[in-house]
């Protein structure tokens, strides 16, 4: 219970009122946290904070528009995840109303400010979720990302941000602002803790199902793209990305530069052209009749956006949508073979005053690196990357966002992970599983030789988006051989009568990718079932038995 | 040279002025005749009929509107890869005006007349392109679909139509109709030319690649949806198609029914509502320019189509493709567990003077079967199915298609070679290559027991989208023991020393489905290299090298 009082007193100490449209008693948040903590789910005992244009059943969803209020019955299938995973909802969050902006001021109930200085923005349109996270407020929380909402907050508060491939998460109970270009977002301090919360959501509520080629990690040797200029970025936050771009070299990353053109050009057709349209779609018609309305919360930027958006003809909306289509794949030709581009996630963090000065000016330069992600079919993953003394003697968060093609969620984790751990660490200590793998077919394959981790053929797994699995020890009814093969190359056999333990470790891949690795795999090698110690059969390798027979016997128990 | 002869012969003696709007030269098309047959390309003698709104290098592009020609330098992607393969092109043929009509009768190049009773339409769009095959001008024609116009005339003229999901085939160098449902499409009279044709416009030119989950076949027990109702025809169609349904039971197909509402809502969507709105985006602006020239040639039904569907917002555009997405979610729901869904391909077949009494009427009913196809993803082909006894005494060709979800295609091709093939025929006769093998990766895998066609484990590869490959005979190297299994088992031991030949199948399938396969695959049984008779090697079974001791040896060379 110490948890939940710690967290209420915080609350209460920290006058942040406008962080929560709505609270729930602290009682009713202690009872359902006992009930959490003693269920084994993954969650459990996490607390969560949900972004109030997500339904959470018999909490209003106010969009931060009190006008638009209603009290749904239902949870969001995000939010049912989540708490059947354990979680237990502590209230609803602030927003850029309707989801529209990058700010987190645009709300009747207060601007969000910044966790750490008060004067600053948090950041949004997610800005009452990431700062609940931030201070300690929440474990993880829900946001949602059209334009930047799940990233740029989760930049600006120095925490992580999910931002999940457009379609792998449910949007239902969800207020739409561009419907085709919405998805759920997870934020949480940490990473691990992030990825789970995202894979609880995607294996309950996926729209458009990973399938049986998707990888579980980053190749061997990744190739990183970063932009070749970087608009909107001062000097100071210009050498907090080339500390980032060093240190993924430091980690082995491949770096290469990229024409950002293309990608900076597909933002503008998201807010000043005809693919605007969907924010009046999803609320025009509410905006238009609440108008008159004094008491309906309004805010005045957003509702001018809205409405404008509804002067499109069918026409110009097919030509914007024909324009984003070239440019994707100007912008792909640009991508070439980079398994993920690194940008900056937010250029800079304004004040609050100079957002008031310049509501829409400040809000586009914000959305500089997020802008063009969703309209691409990308999924991004928004981590901290340290922190930038600004000239005034405070220091801002620091964050780089990682990007790549829809449903490589888990390269990006991968990636991420990586550049985490110093070179002294294994690059295969991380063996929480990766979210696709929740939500797509697998297999695990067990290997003894040259395909274990840093061995000479490593890379034939990795480079399949294979993921590393684990140790494994076989049941004690094999031997090993050394083949007569140059070089030379384990044949494990099975030996009922003379057999022991043998020692390897397992990779885990999708089906397609073990397709093709026995496809290319050369005689004598065979896979087939291999028994564990604890009895259980896994794909794994063997050798062909006249090659067995010929080859080299091992008194070793590893290769 | 007879061939060429013989078919400006009867060009010139079948007064059908109407088929082509550009005939080549004989002599020139002679010329490419005879250099094309002294070609190994596996289209080499093969002439090709290009419908009107492709672009062929050289000759004019009408669209069948004489105001709106160009001549192209380039062929399309898809005329240059059938030529590459050695089609011969004869010429550009007539068309329903901006691939506006499933009629023919739309141009002012002519109404394009039924290839056998000249009162009757062709149908259309595609009109001049199949009539060009069913009168013998050409052996392939390309046509394009949208709402059916590459099935109706098929279905009409009795001949084979293959519409591939949208998107496999480029549409570049070609005018569009609504662009985000146009695909090319292939019309032959023979069912593995028309394949063949296809395969190679798919392998030259696919801009929605197939990917390592494709199915090469259909299952072994297909289940084939059928609707309940049957709008638009009369008790003899009526007839016609149940007697399709009694063949596809006669084949060893399951057939199910299925409530047709939903997909006959969506095609309401295409023509009455903004899905329309890309017509204009294609060829609006010309034809509200050209309105006011008598000579521009424009069709007075088609200029009315396209001059109206201007009118829409962009928030109409929005909603219309919200409910389409309603409407095939509810589809789908009916659609279930069936491989494919069977359809009349047209309801009836008018007279000339029917579509001209009530030309907008009739074309709508028309593309009942056919115009929710490409709203929902789906593929189609469409082939002959008998012909139906008219009341006035004439026969009417019957056509049914088949429609199954994106990149099955090659499940449509095998599905219908199952169909023709007689009950005494074996269903894995037919060895040619369905087309996404050409375009997919693929893998051979070589059996030698209770996978072999027939046997009792034949479903574990085509319930997995396999397709029978060939007979294969390993290198003499090999021994075949009988398994200490239950049931014994076949296993394969590689020997150098006592081998010889030993003789089982090959089956193609994808990566993911071998992955699949090997992950269900139980001890002893393993996948390795196989070394066959000419020296190649494949992936087949093999066994542990400790069962495949302690098994029988077997004085046999197959299981």
């Amino acid at each position: 219970m110490t948890k939940i009082d710690d967290i209420y007193t915080a609350i209460r100490d920290t006058d942040r009122p406008e962080v929560f449209i709505t609270l729930r008693p602290e009682a009713d948040v202690a009872s359902d946290y006992q009930q959490s903590v003693a269920s084994d789910g993954p969650l459990a005992g996490a607390i969560l904070a949900v972004k109030d244009n997500v339904d959470v059943a018999g909490l209003p969803t106010t969009a931060a528009c009190p006008g638009y209020a209603y009290v749904p019955d239902a949870d969001a299938p995000t939010v049912a995840a989540l708490r059947k995973a354990g979680a237990v909802v502590i209230g609803k969050t602030n927003l850029d109303q309707f989801a529209t902006g990058l700010v987190g001021t645009r709300s009747p109930y207060g601007a969000v400010r910044d966790s750490r200085r008060t004067d600053r923005i948090s950041g949004g349109s997610s800005s009452g979720s990431a700062v609940a996270v931030a201070l300690g407020f929440a474990d993880i929380a829900i946001g949602t990302d059209t334009a930047g909402s799940g990233r740029v907050p989760a930049g600006l508060q120095g925490i992580v941000g999910v931002k999940p491939t457009v379609g792998a998460i449910s949007t239902d109970g969800i207020v739409p602002a561009c419907a085709d270009y919405d998805v759920p977002t997870i934020f949480a301090a940490d990473l691990e803790l992030a990825n789970l919360a995202t894979a609880v959501m995607a294996q309950a509520t996926g729209e458009r199902p990973f399938d049986s080629e998707s990888r579980f990690a980053a190749p061997e040797a990744p190739i990183i793209a970063v932009p070749a200029d970087l608009p909107e970025l001062d000097d100071r936050w210009r050498d907090a990305f080339r500390e980032a771009v060093a240190a993924a070299e430091a980690a082995g990353f491949t770096i290469k530069t990229v024409d950002l053109t293309p990608f900076l050009a597909a933002a503008r057709l998201l807010y000043d052209d005809a693919l605007v349209s969907q924010r009046y779609d999803a609320v025009g018609e509410f905006i238009d009749s609440a108008a008159d309305s004094d008491d309906i919360g309004l805010d005045p930027v957003v509702a001018q956006i809205v409405s404008k958006a509804s002067g499109y003809t069918a026409v110009d909306l097919l030509r914007a949508r024909r324009r984003l289509a070239e440019l994707r794949a100007l912008a792909m030709e640009q991508w070439g073979d980079a398994t993920a581009l690194m940008v900056p996630t937010a250029p800079f963090h304004p004040r609050i005053d100079e957002v008031v000065a310049d509501p829409i000016g400040v809000n586009s330069r914000m959305g500089t690196y997020t802008n063009f992600c969703n309209l691409f079919d990308l999924c991004g993953l928004a981590v901290p990357a340290g922190v930038v003394d600004e000239a005034d003697g405070t220091r801002s968060e620091f964050g780089i966002t990682l990007l790549a093609g829809a449903h490589e969620d888990a390269v990006l984790i991968d990636l991420a992970r990586r550049l985490r751990v110093s070179a002294a660490d294994s690059q295969h200590g991380a063996s929480a599983p990766t979210w696709p793998e929740r939500v797509a077919p697998s297999v695990e394959l067990a290997v003894f030789g040259a395909h274990m981790a840093g061995g000479p053929l490593t890379h034939e797994l990795s480079d399949r988006g294979a993921r590393w699995g684990r140790e494994v020890r076989t049941a004690p009814s094999y031997r090993l051989v050394a083949l007569d093969t140059t070089p030379p190359k384990p044949g494990l056999i099975r030996d009922l009568d003379a057999g022991r333990v043998i020692e390897g470790e397992s990779w885990v891949l999708s089906p397609a990718a073990l397709g093709e690795f026995l496809a290319a795999l050369p005689q004598p090698m065979m896979l087939g079932k291999v028994e564990l110690a604890d009895g259980s059969w896994v794909v794994g390798f063997g050798c062909d038995a006249q090659a067995g027979e010929s080859g080299r016997p091992l008194d070793r128990t590893r290769w």
